[in-house]
């Protein structure tokens, strides 16, 4: 099929509203009408919009810091019934933002599938249209499984054959800051079983932000490196240092690329050691296995739940264990990827509880942890 | 929970009634209430029961022959609709006979679960129950399927997000026999696109096969060697001659702990390998990653369709071919493997064109194509 085709004309316009949208100041959520159409009709139909997510409190990790976030939205029809789905974009997805997230979305056509059912040719479709804009594609993704499970009036773990039971408690991520703001947020962090921390500042930070988490509470910490350490022998002195603290596991010690000398370090390593730069999508899994414990499963790296389902068959396959993660997004993501939760060793889905505008309900966290709903679908809400 | 919590009265009176009904002339299809109550209760029902089955020609396949095949059957009830599996019982799946499978069924206590739809978690702590049967086990996990796509009111491809216009023609067997013989079951084939051959009886043998077929007709021809060859340079040298008589891709050539010297002719080889005895389950399949092009998915030998899926998403990640095969069993098991054969490069489900008693009607070759119905579950009838 041509790029012509596929891009008719109101295609094209909408399009051009998204594109323009960014000049004009950016709502909460604006929504740009894609071959709609009133009616309850047997064809699927696909409307594109965006987010802005205010952040509570500026977010400071490794290489970046910011105050506000954003999201690509995608809402599917069929019969009556529509689907909705949510993709974050942060910076470090380079290249995918609103504008060209929106133009990706624009350029698949529905017209030739019958039904949402085909959810695998469909998405192999989809996937296949260009590489990369996993975050788009995780967006349609998320609408096309809350579309079908809504037809099908059943929750999406049910209809995976998961317990909703097995969820994992979340992480609540804490940046570096003062001693005495640490303190404060361990403290806001009273529900939470476990605290994460973002490590690889220097060698004596590192040390501080642990202390002093540890000094003001005795919950389980995990940590996430961000490619922050450089030598083998120095990542495996610190996994050994933070294990006394009561570290569970260490994420993405060293630079994505490095394989080999992560192989070294998970051979010796006391705690696991969870890929998450290093590891984007499915077929990532054979070159990491052996050089990680596990993987960081995130929605917008691997281009939604579809991929999600074939990585955790694969590591049962592979012997490596698994954990969800999250971008800052709104309850409509985090929910999505809550729904694969119960086959998960470890899960950090906090991204919505550091905005202040979210716009869904769906996942909660009780006690500590994950949370799913009986609603059919993604069961998500608007409020 | 003890053994002997799990084999309760009545569950032991059925397990004595099956190895009972050994002793006495085997009826084509004997049914042993289990747990039996009548009513339409929320609470899982299991029956377990057995059926004999007539073959159309004693068939030889390398170090067996037989004229009559044995199956385990299982239906699941709850909530008044009935889920219906099937799992073949072969000599060479060694110690998997009626009273070994029905002992092993008889073991699972469905009472511990509230739903069907809690597949991941059923289906785990029946597999855990004892290593192997996983031909009892994927009648059960075929039984599981079916409920819940009846509930659903789905198809399982359906469910799954497959497209069943997606499936592969299947081939058909043919096994040694005289030449007039050979030319008159090639005549009979004719519907079939594909022609498969086992190989793996000696040289003089295998060629005079080959080329017997290959006079008779140019239709497409795959190879099983049943582990019948020993050297790895005949191995690549029979590779190639195959190669020029049309032949598609070889199963198993040598024997099935053989391993680096199948990397040795997979790495050389002109055609893809495909191993069968070489893999029975998804965590064999690191192993075999780089020894052969792809595997074939049998669900008597993984334990049934759950697990079967989670060997496609495992191929996907490895960059392995797959094809799906079955043994000698009615159209329900047949129908079963069917459902995943959208996803499959390869397939021989004939298993069911070989008996003369098939009381099953669901998936149906047509112009030698697999073509699933559009009933639910797994869409199959008694006939």
């Amino acid at each position: 099929m041509s790029n012509l085709s596929r891009r008719n004309f109101l295609k094209s316009t909408a399009a051009l509203a998204a594109t323009g949208a960014l000049i004009g100041p950016l709502a909460a959520c604006k929504n740009f009408n894609v071959n709609t159409k009133s009616g309850h009709s047997k064809v699927m139909k696909m409307r594109v919009s965006s987010q802005e997510l205010e952040l509570k409190h500026t977010f400071n990790i490794t290489g970046f810091s910011r105050d506000v976030a954003y999201a690509i939205l995608v809402e599917i029809e069929y019969d009556g019934v529509i689907g909705y789905g949510e993709g974050g974009l942060p910076p470090y997805m380079i290249g995918q933002n609103i504008e060209t997230a929106t133009a990706f979305l624009n350029k698949i056509d529905l017209a030739q599938f019958s039904s949402p059912f085909q959810i695998d040719e469909i998405l192999t479709y989809v996937d296949g249209i260009e590489p990369g804009f996993t975050c788009p594609k995780s967006a349609f993704d998320g609408a096309l499984h809350d579309l079908v499970g809504k037809l099908l009036d059943k929750p999406l773990y049910t209809l995976w054959g998961y317990n909703k039971e097995n969820t994992p408690n979340t992480s609540l991520s804490i940046g570096f800051d003062t001693e005495e703001m640490i303190r404060q947020k361990v403290e806001e962090a009273l529900p939470y079983k476990i605290i994460k921390l973002k490590l690889g500042v220097d060698h004596d930070t590192d040390r501080l932000l642990v202390n002093t988490v540890r000094s003001a509470t005795d919950k389980p910490i995990v940590v996430d490196v961000n490619q922050g350490w450089e030598d083998k022998h120095y990542v495996l002195e610190m996994i050994h240092w933070l294990k006394e603290k009561g570290v569970v596991f260490v994420e993405q010690p060293m630079h994505k690329s490095i394989i080999d000398d992560m192989a070294w370090v998970t051979e010796r390593s006391p705690l696991p050691t969870i890929a998450d730069e290093s590891f984007q999508r499915l077929t990532d899994m054979p070159r990491l296995h052996g050089a990680f414990h596990g993987v960081n499963i995130k929605l917008i790296k691997c281009g939604g739940l579809r991929e999600a389902n074939k990585i955790i068959a694969t590591a049962e396959a592979l012997g490596m264990k698994l954990m969800v993660g999250s971008t800052i997004e709104s309850g409509l993501a985090i929910t999505a990827a809550a729904h694969i939760a119960p086959k998960m060793d470890y899960a950090d889905l906090d991204g919505n509880l550091l905005i202040s505008n979210d716009g869904y309900k769906g996942m909660e966290i009780v006690n500590g942890k994950i949370t799913l709903n009986d609603l059919p679908g993604l069961g998500v809400t608007k409020i």
